[in-house]
C-alpha cells in the first residue's frame, strides 16, 4: 500500500493548495465541480488528500437546505470519506505525512470531560454540528474560491474536495494494510448503524431485533446484529427491492408495511411472541418511530433513533407508556469513540468479520458526483463511492 | 416481636371473616369505615391481618377517579401496608401462618420470562394494574358487604381493611425482628423513589442529582441517592416547607422556581456546570418533566420518572433531543424485585442504612382514614400511617 504515497508530495506542504471540489452554491442546484484553493493547516489542524468519499442522506438534506440555520453557501459537502495525511499544523503529534486516515464528523479531542466520560462519545469541542461552517480553532475557513471568497466547511470534514483540512481530532489513523477504499465506510454509516447494535443497544446472541428503514444506516444494523448473533433480524422498508441486499447482509424476515393489513407493530409481536428486544428506527419518519417503539416487547424493549427527524413535531410517546419498561434513547455515529475505537474495528473489517463490501453499490469518479446524489435520491443506491 | 401473634387466632382459618374497612363507594365521597366480610384465600393466595397501613398518592388519584377505568364502586384502596399472615390457600409453600408480611402492588411469581429476566421487574400475571379489580385466580371479588354485595379490590393488594386476601406473589415475607411499623414504607413509597435512585439510575458516589417534587416519594430518592454518596442533592420544590424535611434527609440545596427569575433547568445548569447527572421527575407534571430533563447534563444526563401523568398530552420533547446524549425512562416500584429483593432491603433499613422515620409524619387511628386523606391532599403529610 506504500504507493499510495505518490497521491501526495512534499512540494505542497505550507503552501495554498489549488484543486478540484464541489461546492455547492444554493439549495438543490447541482454541486459545481470547480477548482479552489485550500489553505495550509493551522495549528492541530490536518491537511489530508481525498482518495475516496461517498454521499450520505446527512448531505443530502444539507444540499436540500431543509433547515434554514444550515443554508450557508458556497460550501463543500461530504463526511464520508479516506485518505491520505498531505500536512499537518503546528502541535500535531499523532499524525503524519502520508498515515492512512478516515475522517470522522463527531471527532474527539480526548481530554474534555465528555471524551472522559466512558458514558458518551460526544467530544465537547468536536462533536457533530451541522450548523458550524467554520474551524473550530480561529473560526475561519480554509477554504476559499479562486476570486478569494471563503467557502464554508461541513460537519468538520467537508470531503467533497481533493484536498480538505480538519482537526487533528475529527482524522482516525487507519493500519496501512487496511483497503481504503472500503475503511470509507467506517467514516459515516456503517459505524453508525452497526455501532447503534453493538455499543448503544449491545445486542447478545439469540436476541431478537427489527429495523426500520434498510438504507445503508440500516443494513449495517442488520450487520451488527447478525455479527452478534441475533436470532431474528427483521427487516421493514415500504420498497420491496429492499428485500434482497436485505438478506444478503442477514434480514432472517422481511416486512412492506404496505402488504400488511394490520400494522407493522402488530405483526411484529404476533411473529415473535410480544416484540423485539430491540428496535432501530433508521427512516427519519415519527409514524415509522411509533411503530418502532410499539415493535418492542414491554418489559426490556428498547428502541434506538438513528433517523434524523427535521419536523417540528414532538416525539409521539406518552409518558405513563415508558412505564411499561420499554426505553428509547438516540445514537450518535454509533456510540463509537472515533479516534479510540475505529482503528479496532478497522482492524476487524480486514479481518473479515464485518461485511463491507456489500454496502458499495455504485462507483464513479468524482465529476459525476451529482449522478451519484441523484442515486442516492431516487434510492437506487447504499453508497456511491467516488474515486478522486 | 413473637408477640404480635396475638393479632391472629387459628379459629377463623378457613372461614369468612367480618372485619371493618374503609370503603370507596363514590370518587371524592368520604370512605365509609364499617363492617364486611372477608373470604379465605384461594388457590396461591393468603389472608393477611393488616397491622399498619398509609395513603399514598396513588390512592388519591384513585379515590378522586381520575381516570374512568378506575371507577368501581364499592372498592377497597390501599397498597402500603405490613401485617401477619392470617391463613394461606392451597399450594402456598413460602409463607406460612404469623408471618410478618409487607404487600407489593407489583407483584413477581417468580415463573415467567419477566420475572425470569434481568432486565424488568414487571410480572406478566401480577405487574401493577390499577385497572384490575378482582383476583387473579378466578376474576372474582373476597370481599363482600355485610348484605352479600362483592366490593372490589385494588393494586394486588386492598390494605384499607383489617384483613385483605393477596396473591402470595404480592406479598414479602420480611425478618421477624424487623418492626412493621416502619416496614410499611417499603410497600411503595420508599421503595419505588429509593429503588429509582439505586436501581433505576445507580448513582455513584460523587455524582450529581436533581429531584423535582419533596413528596414521599421524591424524599425517597433523596435518601437514595444520599445514601450512595452523591455529592449533590438539588431538591425542587413550590412548597418552600418542603426545604426542611428535605435538608434534614440529604438535600444540599433547595430551590423553588418561584423564587427564580430564570428557568429551573438554567439554575440548576449554572449550579452545577452544565446540568446534573441525574434528575427524577416526582411531580406528574409535564411542565415539571420538561425541566427535569432539560436540567440534566447533555452527553450522559438521565432523567427518571416516576410521577403519573394522567393528562393525554404526550412527552414534551422532540426526537433529536436524544441525539444529545440525555436520556430518559421509567421507574416502577424502584426497579426492585419485590420478592427477591425486599428481604435484603428491609435488612439494610433494619441496620439503620435507610432513614425511615423521618417519613412518617403523622399516625392515628384506622378510623380516621378520612382525617389522614386531608392532610395528604393538603400536602401536609408524607406519610400518615394508620393503626388497625
Amino acid at each position: 500500500m506504500g504507493s499510495l504515497k505518490s497521491h501526495i508530495s512534499a512540494e505542497t506542504v505550507g503552501k495554498v493548495i489549488t484543486c478540484k471540489a464541489a461546492v455547492a452554491y444554493a439549495a438543490e442546484q447541482p454541486l459545481v465541480v470547480e477548482e479552489i484553493r485550500v489553505d495550509p493547516p493551522q495549528r492541530m489542524e490536518v491537511r489530508i488528500r481525498v482518495l475516496f468519499t461517498s454521499i450520505c442522506h446527512t448531505d443530502l438534506s444539507a444540499w436540500q437546505g431543509q433547515n434554514e440555520a444550515q443554508r450557508m453557501y458556497p460550501r463543500i459537502l461530504g463526511h464520508e470519506a479516506s485518505g491520505l495525511v498531505e500536512s499537518v499544523g503546528e502541535g500535531v503529534r499523532e499524525l503524519e505525512i502520508g498515515d492512512h486516515v478516515v475522517p470522522i464528523f463527531n471527532g474527539e479531542c480526548g481530554e474534555c470531560d465528555y471524551c472522559r466520560s466512558e458514558k458518551t462519545n460526544l467530544c465537547e469541542k468536536y462533536r457533530v454540528n451541522p450548523f458550524r461552517g467554520t474551524m473550530v480553532h480561529d473560526g475561519k475557513c480554509r477554504f476559499s474560491t479562486k476570486d478569494g471568497k471563503p467557502i464554508y466547511h461541513f460537519l468538520n470534514t467537508s470531503t467533497f474536495s481533493e484536498y480538505t483540512v480538519l482537526d487533528s481530532a475529527c482524522l482516525v489513523k487507519i493500519d496501512q494494510n487496511a483497503p481504503l477504499r472500503t475503511m470509507t465506510l467506517l467514516s459515516c454509516g456503517v459505524s453508525t448503524g452497526l455501532g447503534a447494535a453493538w455499543n448503544t443497544a449491545d445486542v447478545q446472541s439469540g436476541e431478537s431485533v427489527a429495523v426500520f428503514g434498510l438504507g445503508a444506516v440500516g443494513l449495517a444494523v442488520v450487520e451488527g446484529a447478525r455479527t452478534r448473533g441475533a436470532s431474528r433480524i427483521i427487516g421493514v422498508d415500504i420498497n420491496p427491492e429492499k428485500r434482497i441486499k436485505g438478506e444478503a447482509i442477514g434480514i432472517t424476515d422481511f416486512i412492506n408495511p404496505k402488504d400488511l393489513d394490520v400494522p407493522v407493530h402488530q405483526k411484529i409481536k404476533d411473529m415473535t411472541g410480544g416484540g423485539v428486544d430491540y428496535s432501530f428506527e433508521c427512516a427519519g419518519n415519527l409514524e415509522v418511530l411509533r411503530e418502532a417503539f410499539s415493535s418492542t416487547h414491554d418489559g426490556w424493549g428498547l428502541t434506538v433513533i438513528l433517523g434524523i427527524h427535521p419536523t417540528p413535531r414532538l416525539l409521539p410517546l406518552h409518558p405513563m407508556e415508558l412505564f411499561d419498561g420499554r426505553r428509547i434513547v438516540g445514537s450518535v455515529f454509533g456510540d463509537f469513540k472515533g479516534k479510540s475505537q475505529l482503528p479496532q474495528f478497522a482492524h476487524q473489517c480486514v479481518k473479515g468479520e464485518v461485511k463491507l463490501e456489500e454496502f458499495i453499490t455504485h462507483e464513479m469518479p468524482f465529476w459525476k458526483i451529482n449522478e451519484a446524489l441523484q442515486l442516492l435520491i431516487d434510492g437506487k443506491s447504499l453508497r456511491c463511492l467516488l474515486h478522486l
